[in-house]
């Protein structure tokens, strides 16, 4: 088992008869999953996903993963794989196609329809492969057999790629609910199939490998949402993922069963579900749907609305119930329920709502006390059932940070992958697969590309280390006009602070200290004009940290009069 | 059941025989606990906590409690009842004893030690009255009994008050581990006592009513911490609370019986074991304890660090560690134990640093993967048990948020207090206890005081919100000289961005759009700064919208020349 990769410089060539795999992203973080396996010059990728930041990336909308590894290799691209359509899957895609548009997109029926959907918005028409479980499909050199897996958003696919360098499987995200609701279980006897076949290489979701035992059932919610309809007094207000049909199709079950109404509200939710409804994914009782105008037609007890906002996003229609800035009043009457995962990060954020929602006297049944979630990862158990199936000959985590790759890593040495054949690899640290021994041999540039508002990769960090600073100190800009010969002080100083608790008129101590040094400065012939500026951040700097103890930018601009 | 308290006014005088209670802080948060009891013009104060900011306030020290309520009337107080050493309860204490100097500070021998320490480095001597369980105090008009209560501090009390109006039990902390290691169980007898005599107020810790059953006992935690000393293979750095000595004593033991030396790490750590082993609240094995300075002396198999940094605070030690920006440096040889709960809030923080540790190949322990941490609040099952025990006139849930205390009033329902009788209040809210009956009567302001260096209650929401703009999407300043009597530019624009993503080159498009608008404005007369300063800003906020879809702060700086 391998560890931190210190100082692993560019890749020697690849052999000819191996295979190289590259994660430009999923290794050491949850989100902005792709892989890239490249084998006799071509390249196949295996999903394009984007990572939510969090407050280390103040400001920031989205993370891609660096396409730079690839940027000149565009051509070489034979297809995206998108084993499923959640966003850390599929919501790189469109920035992707924007560096080659006819990058051929292969995913199952509802995968590729929510891509579509997605890329409409873009304006972008993608090529597409159509796949099902159980086809194999040939990409160039890569020849993919797809295999059907259980997850939290149905037709999720796994991807086992066979060349002359040996047959990789890739699980994808997956969990293995016995009893799923669509009856699609994930296929466990093609693993066994795999296995006795002789995989060289597996590549396996790490999500939960810290989480011992079993997922229960998404099933075994169904009851418990019943109930709650049941003894809701009158509004129903159900929160989960606009990616969980399962979920939605359970809400909208006992919707029906307790003579109910159900509203989709906001974009995604509403976009999702029509898809899914449309193509059988979803389906939906005669007649119980309304639009959002028709809200007010619908008596409180005869009404259920399913909305995004489980995350404690402040923008979402939830948050702004939960602080009463939204047409819906939340009263005591109103019962919420938050029925999905939280995601870490967000902890601060749902806590939010749900005690706003219960000041206003609502009754919130989240995860936290009721089952109303289960997660789309197989935990440690299942994990080793996939183990002792397939039998890898390497092994290598993907999907989850350092604590979850190691922990999948410490499965697959328990049921005995020899530690020498594990591969704990990060983003953009680069594995080639020779002769049936996965190796790491190297590591390519995969840092975080932001996007924010209209720009991609702009953001740099350090403008994310400004914002930090400016974040928790706020600044103070001083402005003063000196003459172009002489350096003299003639205009100025004006000193204006945002954000770091310092009035402006509190300013008059230091001015005259500026002053002075700006005089001395002038006597000494200095008029150097950066020089002056870091006289005045100096002084400035010094004169807040004596008087407040605290340390914002200090932004000095000398104008030349 | 009474709910939010939108428009509550200032209250009425109080009835002569009437109690007041007024939490300054406690009610819809975690932290800052402080209670202000009044009969007769006098008051009593219960605890003086800090509460410790979230990114909603950042660059935030701490945040107190608002003594604006009672800084008119600092000479009514009789006392302030410290209930235990938590910084929740005793951190604002400095503070307040800035105000008036010698208000008498009541608590149990270690809670008076650990405050002492503390306002040693405040350089204060404060007035002092030591008091033990089952003792009565008479301050003023209110007779205090202090009965043991059993928390995550050794040495926790409740107070009972009696007045004319009344008998109140205020339960501060507490749980009902029925095996404590020193022995010292929270005194159900006197809760049964006083319930017969007829309690007419119960303020009860609300912090874990959503959470059913019972706490695990913290013995338990014992024999996992020796497990993991056993079969750790060098160097065990065990990160907890600097105030929790049960659990230190348990790592003692266990370092003790694996013939391993200890050694404190961190000024409050090395503080507070030093007191507790002073006053004999630690039992400290002879001969176990190293100074820092002899770390290198003792083999790594021989050794354990206990420091603080258990939730991830980045300047701590363990942080540091993470980072491998510390001199202990982390190997695969390395056992890491954070033996301690989560707070909300939190999660990320501590998320990093385990990643950060599990990177370098340390094994590390933690509450979510070993039985690390026992919480130090009552559970749901626990406070049925003093509900039926104390059978209260009235019942007023304190110290948790919103949902907290909710859930605690719905166990008050349950055990057969009248709905009628329960008090849900916030900070600030003004309930009196009059006749028997408990009422919410007005409100009194109780926002956040926030501490920012050196400065207190300067930081004001409009300072926060400043930061939180700047820390999300930076600044843009724009700086002109205009001619003092024409308007005309004379000087400038010179523009500069921070944190907003954009180049000073990127400018060169707006600096002649605001040349521009400063021109039609000098040949519309417009002379007035902050007419001119309106342009600029509007003039680039526009571009930067329609070019980066964002939205900095802009700080237009015009200066007269």
């Amino acid at each position: 088992m391998s560890h931190p990769h210190p100082e692993l410089s560019a890749p020697p060539a690849l052999a000819p008869d191996g295979m190289r795999i590259v994660a430009l992203g999923g290794l050491g973080e949850i989100g902005r999953n792709m892989t890239v396996f490249e084998f006799g010059g071509r390249l196949l990728i295996v999903d394009c996903g984007v990572l939510f930041p969090e407050e280390e990336q103040p400001g920031i909308d989205l993370i891609l993963p660096d396409f730079e590894y690839i940027r000149d290799r565009l051509d070489d691209v034979e297809a995206v794989v998108l084993t499923h359509g959640h966003e850390d899957h599929i919501g790189g895609v469109p920035f992707l196609l924007k560096e080659r548009a006819d990058i051929p997109l292969v995913g199952s029926t509802l995968t590729l329809a929510l891509i579509e959907a997605k890329l409409t918005e873009h304006r972008i028409r993608p090529v597409t492969v159509r796949v099902t479980e159980n086809e194999r499909h040939r990409f160039g050199p890569f020849e993919c057999e797809f295999l059907a897996v259980n997850h939290s958003i149905p037709d999720a696919l796994a991807v086992a790629i066979r060349t002359p360098a040996g047959l990789v499987l890739h699980t994808g995200d997956f969990k293995m609910d016995q009893l799923p609701l669509d009856g699609r279980l994930t296929d466990l006897g093609a693993f066994a199939r795999l296995g006795a076949e002789g995989i060289d290489l597996l590549l396996c979701d790490s999500t939960n490998a810290e989480v011992p035992g079993f997922v229960t059932s998404e099933r075994e919610i169904g009851p418990v949402i019943d109930e709650v309809f049941r003894t809701a007094q009158e509004r129903i207000i159900v929160a989960c993922f606009a990616s969980h049909i399962h979920r939605v199709q359970q809400v909208l079950d006992a919707a029906a069963a307790n003579g109910r109404k159900v509203c989709f509200v906001g974009r995604s939710m509403v976009r999702n579900m029509g898809v899914a409804g449309e193509l059988g994914y979803l389906r939906v009782p005669d007649g119980i749907l309304i639009e959002q105008r028709q809200i007010e037609d619908v008596p409180p007890d005869r009404l259920v609305l399913v909305c995004t906002g489980s995350q404690g996003e402040p923008m979402s229609a939830l948050s702004r119930m939960a602080n009463r800035d939204h047409q819906i009043r939340i009263t005591e009457r109103d019962t919420v329920m938050l029925a999905s995962s939280l995601i870490p990060g967000n902890e601060n954020a749902v806590n939010r709502v749900i005690n706003g929602l219960t000041r206003w006297g609502a009754r919130v049944v989240h995860k936290g006390n009721a089952l109303v979630h289960v997660s789309g990862h197989a935990s440690a158990g299942e994990l080793l059932y996939v183990l002792n199936l397939t039998r890898p000959g390497n092994f290598m985590p993907v999907h989850g940070e350092w604590r979850h790759l190691k922990a999948n890593a410490r499965l697959a040495e328990l049921t005995g992958v020899p530690r020498e054949n594990i591969v704990i690899a990060e983003d953009g640290v680069v594995v080639d697969l020779v002769g049936g021994q996965a190796k790491i041999v190297g590591a390519v540039p995969a840092g975080y590309v932001y996007v924010d508002g209209l720009s991609v990769g702009e953001i740099t960090e350090t403008s994310l280390k400004d914002r930090r600073i400016l974040g928790e100190e706020g600044f103070v800009s001083v402005v003063v006009g000196v003459d172009s010969s002489s350096g003299k002080l003639v205009a100025g100083p004006e000193i204006h602070a945002r954000g770091a608790g310092i009035a402006d008129e509190d300013f008059d101590e230091v001015i005259e200290r500026i002053e002075a040094v700006l005089r001395e400065a002038a006597a000494d012939g200095v008029s150097d004009l950066p020089q002056l500026s870091q006289l005045i951040r100096r002084t400035v700097g010094r004169w807040v940290n004596e008087n407040y103890r605290r340390r914002p930018m200090i932004v000095p601009v000398v104008v030349e009069v």
